[in-house]
Order: structure tokens, then C-alpha cells, then sequence
């Protein structure tokens, strides 16, 4: 019983769904972050769950690990096939099965991406709320909980979910949650395997929650002359319980890298890029509420965008972050990392990762959903300079271990994927030996997305 | 090993805090609800988390049962001995531990009751939103994933509590979740723990979100010709996007029981009670909109509730439902039970109950928080009526096997307990068995609120 009889089994089975091709391979080998290729043995495209079902199945007679790929997206390695085996490529089951516009849910197949999705909504006036930037898959978005800049209005995925269908390391197929909007019947495994990274099950079919379309939406843009400034407004806007629909912190290196990729001409200072939905009158009366607050803190330079093309083009340039960063220095690699801490300690955590970057002299932005608490250091790198990348390696790991003396967690929204495993221990203490118990349990030859998740035990 | 050298063993450590008078087991073996006194063994009043956890340790080395004890206002019978053991009463443990008003959150001890928590928080503009009703322990509210008439608005346990520490079965300690706002770092245990009934550990602290005092609150009634309207217009009011705090129909039988028990003099007709929160001017503004959907669907009988003490009489008299429920026959005893639905299934659910009670010649009133598709019945019966009683528990049967056949679940709120294990097969089926397996990969001995939550299985 080896991979390569799970190949051969499954290979009898599905025919040509099942690719051994190098391109393909590769592109399922390969990361958005800094990880080498790591090939997969095999890359299969199931089309139902009954076929995960019977190819869970096939893996587990033969040992085979099964590593679920949705649009490879993930930024900490999940997708990596570190044990070879599977790759199981979940983009052609992409059906959204029902809109229930009365119930304000969607039952869709893992491989929708969110942007189909909210493109299928668009008749109902309804529309899916989360939004990791990326155009992931919905089934991706929950194995990692997900998030992303409108999670402080609508919850990120843990909230979103409502149930799932769930192929378990034995090939059963199981029903979480129901329709309903809330339940006290027995365990929460839908919790559980929103952001079980594919380590407990292949989730097969999703119901999410909707919202309506807001009446209104404004969105603004304001400058300060310092982080603590944009933290303190943050914090005071939180407080007063203005529902904020995107509350996005910009430094004044991302704010450059923005200049420099997407032509704009915003003060080189901290920013703060926000957005009201609601009512007309609503959204009037948040919008001034916190234009006092920012004034009150010294915010400078307000501006609204008070068109649909200016707030996408707004929201388009914070999603592309990533490349601004690299615009900073364009022929260097970048690599980003997340960390969330209670927003009392947000400034403290901005400074470390300001402060220590300078130190290690890295090109640094930071840029982050502060009204979480949840931000994005991100760093570039030569990857022959073995020492610079040393730095950005040492520039991570402590800010991970500020994250957890905050009392907040190593990532918020990334994942643990392979890249987060080793603060799995600090951060959970013997709270990990129990989510250890729960894997043998439920994966007890641990086939589903091996090496990921849960670092290796002595036990 | 057994319950008897366990107490000797426990007893031994805790002296006068171990207790067998026969008044304590009596009122540790009762219920709010139609279930027959069930003594523990001996009633334990711990007083830290390091006793919780030498108890649990003593408890599985002599494999004997530990029930968590809150304040007893279960209707499912959660907190009654079956099999024996010990009742663990946490009472003692109710110290506000710290209140972080920057980051708006409390760490409380699990005899900390809601209204205690809401009196600490007094002068700090913040409030904790989940409001059951009952005056119940904010760590039997977690453990049975409680909600209440603030759900729509804010969320259940399940949104509101950030993390935990719980006593394993091995007397283990640990800590879910951190008081970041969000985190994607591995399992989420918080939730498993979240109504886990304590069947998977005793919960020893609770980090809880909490919310700020709105600015402005205005509450209204308004009465409706049948239950459809009523419906209708709590559906057009969800998909409207107004933000309601409290949505609650009233059927024209419990309307009948306020006017006795409460000399209030509503017209005998369904009713909503509603509540809106936030700035003067939102407030204003969804009282306009849901005021126009009213007189849409046919409303009538508008009338405001603007002063606080109106509102306290209104929410008051909301809470105590079962004792107006009770005033429609005084004679008779009385038994609630709950499901929740998706909307679009809600006035279908709440015709089968009316139709079904009055076929079944039984005094039944249905009070509900509709905004979650959620709704209670009571129902009145005479212990002596053998035939009557059947009457009910087949309205109670035919109720939960309505709520998974319209896609939604057993027990909205109220739990499993024992009074809902029965249907844990058919509203989970295959995903009941995933349950066990984490139930014995945390509680091998089944030493944890045994005979509860988990139907027992053949395997």
C-alpha cells in the first residue's frame, strides 16, 4: 500500500481526470509565498462528492495522502504537497446550487470562487461579504477561515458558514449545521472544520450567509501624521459603535509603493482607508461621526470616494497591496505575514514591527484590517543574500512571538499552513495536545493534508 | 473505583465543601422543566480552576460522573445526574476577572450570572448582549450555546464568547481562542466547546465580547390580523437590512396569558415586539422603515415603548413568558420546548403548531424570536392525565421532526440535554458519529455529563 498504488487504483477510475502532467503538477506545486515547488504525485478533478467520496476512500485502503487545492491562493503553503500523494483539485466542482434570496443563504460546491459568486448574486440584490482579496475559492476561504477587509462589518468565514457537507478521512460523507440561523443541537462541527485547513475533511458543498446590498456606500480616505494617530481613531471609532464596513490602516511605505504602482498622489503618511454602508441617511451620519474622530486625532487630507468607479479603484489598489510592496524594489521577492492582537495592543505591535524593521534594515509595509486588529507586515528579500533573508526570517518569528505576548494569535486570517506550525505550541499550549486528540480521532492514519497545521508530536 | 470511593476521595480534600445534605442534592436534582428530581451523588463547590481540575483528576481515577452545576435554569435537563456523580456547583467561581473597555471584552468566572455581569459593567457604557431570559451563569449560557431576544442583533454564545479555559477529563487545563478579535491559528475549540453541554470539559473562564450602551433605544408593539402578516413582516424587515435588536412574535394565546398574568389589555391577536438600537437618528430611521412595513403587511395597533421603564415592563414581561403561559391554566403544569428555521419555512412551522395543538385539544402558546427563525412553544398538562401528557410529548415529537424537515434543527437555543437526544440521529445522521469520535477521543471514560447531549450507540 503505497502512493503509487493509490495511483494506480485511482488512475483505473477516473482516466484522464486524474493528470501525472509536469505543468500540472507544477502548478499545483507551486505557492504564492516564498515555499519551493513541491509536487504533488498525482492531481485529480473530481466532479461530485460522491467521487471525493470514493477517491477518500481509495486514499485512505492505500495510505495516500489527500491534499485539497482550490485556487492555490493560500499565502502559508497549505496547498503543498510536503508528504506527496494527491493533489485534489476542487475547481470543477463550481456549482452554486441554490439561492435561497428569501433565507439570505447560497448553497454552492467548493470550487466557487467568491467573485462568481457575488457575480451570480448580482440579479438578487444580495451579495457574499467576505473578501480576502484574492479571487479564492469558497471552499478555500473556509478551510482557512478567511477573512479580509469587510470582516469587521459581516465576520469572516466563521460567521459566513452556515453548514458544510464534509467528506471524512474514511470517505463518509456528513452534514453539518442546517439552514437555520442558529442552533444549540450538539457539537459545532462546522466551526470545526472552518479553518481545519483540510486536515479533518474535504468540505464538498457550503451554505452561506447573504447580506442585502446597502442603499449607500461612501467610502473615504484620511492621512496622519503618525500610526498612533490612525490607531487612537481606530480605536475611539470602535468604541462609539459605528458600524464600519472597512476600516484598512496604510503606513507610509505602503502609501509609497500605492504612488509608485498605482499613479496616485497620496501623502506619504500614514492612512487611513475606510468605507460606510447603510442607509443614505446612515451612511451620512457615520461618515460625519468619524470625520470628527479623525479631526479629533489630527487626521489630515480627508477625502471621500464617493463613486462606485472611485471606491473600486480604491479597494482594487488595497487589494493588489502586495505588488505595490513589490514596486518598492522590484527585484527582490516579498513575503507577507499576519498576526491579530486586542486593538489596545495594536499600536505597541505596529511600533515593534516598524521599529524592527529598521533595525534589520528591510523594506517593511504594514498594512492591516485595524479594526480587527488584524495586520500584514510585508518584507522583501534576495533570495541569494542568504543573510537579508535570515533577517526577514528573524523579522517574522518575532513578530509572532509579539503577537502571542499581546495576547493575540499568530495569524488572523492566513492560516498556520505549514509556515505558522511552529508557534502552534507557544500560542496553544496544551490546548494543541487537544486539537492533536481531535485529528487521531477523526484522521487516525492521518491522510488528509499531512505536515500541515499541527507540528509533528514526540508522542 | 467507584461514585462512593470517589466522594470519599473528594471529601477527604474538601471537607464541608463536599456535600450530601439531602436539601443541596434535592436542588441540584431539580428542573425548571417536566423531568422527575434525579439526585446527584454529592454536590461540590469549587472555588478555583486548579480545584476543578483536581476534582476531574479525582473523578477519573475513581470513573465517576461530574454533572457542571450553573444556576439550574436548564429546560433540558442538562444538570441532572442520570448516571450519578458528583454535581460540580459553580457558583463560587463568579468573580469579574478583568474588564477591558478599550478592547471591549470581560474575563469572567463561570458563576458569573448575566445580570451580574451587566451590573459590573455599569459604568463603563458597555454591555454583555445575550439575554436568555433566565438569570442563568454566563458558563452554563456557553456550555448550551445559549441566545435569546438579542440574537438577531448580536449574536449567540456561539458570536460572543472570544475564548476560554476548560478542565479536561483528564484534569487537564487549557485555554481557547486568545482576545484577538479573529484568528485562522488551528481548531477552533472555542466553538467545540461552545455547546458542548459540558460533556467534552468544565469550563472554568470566559473572555466575552461585549458591546456599547446604544446611543438611543426605542421599542414598539403592534398587533397583526394572523400570524402570516406578522411573518411576512419580520421577513421584509430581515431582507430590508434594518438592523433590529429584538423581533419577537407573540401569538394571540400568549397575548391572551399577558393580559391575565401581567393586567395588561393587548387585543388578542399575534404581535411583534420590537426593539431598535443605536444613534438617535438610525434609531429614528429604522422605527420609519419597519413602521411602513407594518402598515404594508397590515399592522395595527401601533404603539411606542420610549421611556426605559416602559421598555423594562415590555422586556419583562416578554421574559416571563412561561409564568403568563402558566396563567392561561393555573392548575395545570407546563412544558417548553424550541426549534428554529429558516425564515422562508417560519410561518409553515408556527401553522403546524397552531393547527396541531388545537387538534390535539391542548392549551399551547408560541412565543418566538422570529428574526432567527426561532420559536418556543408551552404547553399545558396535568401530571395525573396520562393520556393528556402523551398529547403533549407527541406535539413535541411532531414539532422537532417538522423543524428537520423544513431544514432546520431540534433546539434553537434551549439545547439537547436529555430532552433532545432523541432526535440527534435524524438532524445529524451520519455526522452523529463524528460527534462520538471527538466526544471519546476527549472523554474516553465518559466521565463528563454522561447520558447527555450523545443518543447512546450500539457500536
Amino acid at each position: 500500500m503505497t502512493i503509487e498504488t493509490a495511483i494506480q487504483a485511482l488512475s483505473a477510475q477516473f482516466g484522464p481526470r486524474l493528470s501525472r502532467a509536469e505543468a500540472i503538477l507544477q502548478q499545483h506545486g507551486q505557492s504564492e509565498s516564498y515555499y519551493p515547488l513541491t509536487l504533488p504525485d498525482a492531481v485529480l478533478f473530481p466532479e461530485s462528492t460522491a467521487e471525493v467520496s470514493d477517491i477518500i476512500r481509495i486514499c485512505a485502503a492505500h495510505h495516500c495522502p489527500v491534499i485539497a487545492f482550490g485556487t492555490g491562493t493560500s499565502l502559508e503553503g497549505h496547498q503543498l504537497a510536503v508528504e506527496g500523494g494527491i493533489s485534489l483539485d476542487l475547481s470543477r466542482m463550481n456549482a452554486v446550487l441554490a439561492i435561497n434570496a428569501e433565507d439570505m443563504d447560497v448553497v454552492v460546491q467548493p470550487g466557487v470562487t467568491r467573485e462568481q459568486l457575488n457575480q451570480d448574486l448580482r440579479a438578487t440584490g444580495l451579495f457574499f461579504p467576505v473578501d480576502p482579496g484574492a479571487n479564492a475559492s469558497l471552499g478555500g476561504m473556509a478551510a482557512t477561515r478567511a477573512s479580509g477587509t469587510t470582516a469587521l462589518r459581516y465576520g469572516t468565514m466563521k460567521e459566513n458558514v452556515m453548514a458544510l457537507e464534509v467528506v471524512m478521512a474514511d470517505g463518509s460523507i456528513i452534514r453539518t449545521g442546517t439552514r437555520a440561523r442558529k442552533s444549540s443541537a450538539g457539537y459545532d462541527l462546522t466551526k470545526l472544520m472552518v479553518g481545519s485547513e483540510g486536515t479533518l475533511g474535504i468540505i464538498t458543498e457550503l451554505t452561506l450567509r447573504l447580506q442585502g446590498q446597502p442603499e449607500a456606500i461612501s467610502a473615504a480616505t484620511c492621512a496622519f501624521a503618525d500610526v498612533q494617530g490612525a490607531v487612537n481613531t481606530v480605536i475611539t471609532t470602535i468604541q462609539s459603535g459605528i458600524p464600519m464596513a472597512r476600516m484598512e490602516l496604510i503606513d507610509a511605505n505602503m502609501v509609497r509603493g500605492f504612488n509608485i504602482a498605482d499613479g496616485t498622489t497620496l501623502p506619504e503618511q500614514p492612512h487611513l482607508f475606510v468605507e460606510f454602508h447603510g442607509s443614505e441617511g446612515a451612511v451620512a451620519e457615520q461618515a460625519d461621526s468619524f470625520r470628527e474622530i479623525v479631526e479629533e486625532h489630527g487626521g489630515s487630507d480627508f477625502k471621500w470616494a464617493l463613486k462606485a468607479e472611485d471606491r473600486a479603484r480604491l479597494w482594487k489598489m488595497r487589494h493588489n497591496a502586495f505588488y505595490a510592496h513589490k514596486a518598492l524594489a522590484p527585484t527582490l521577492r516579498a513575503m507577507a505575514t499576519d498576526i491579530c492582537v486586542p486593538i489596545s495592543r495594536l499600536a505597541e505591535a505596529i511600533e515593534f514591527a516598524e521599529v524592527k524593521s529598521r533595525a534589520l534594515d528591510l523594506t517593511c509595509t504594514i498594512i492591516g484590517h485595524v479594526g480587527d486588529g488584524n495586520f500584514h507586515c510585508a518584507l522583501s528579500f534576495d533570495m541569494d543574500d542568504k543573510a537579508q533573508f535570515e533577517r526577514v526570517q528573524d523579522f517574522m518569528h518575532e513578530l509572532a512571538e509579539t503577537a502571542i505576548a499581546l495576547n493575540g494569535t499568530v495569524t488572523g486570517e492566513h492560516g498556520v499552513g505549514i509556515g505558522k506550525m511552529k508557534y502552534m505550541q507557544a500560542e496553544h499550549g496544551e490546548a494543541l495536545h487537544t486539537m492533536r486528540l481531535i485529528k487521531r480521532a477523526l484522521d487516525p492514519q492521518n491522510i488528509l493534508n499531512p505536515g500541515k497545521l499541527l507540528p509533528p508530536s514526540n508522542t
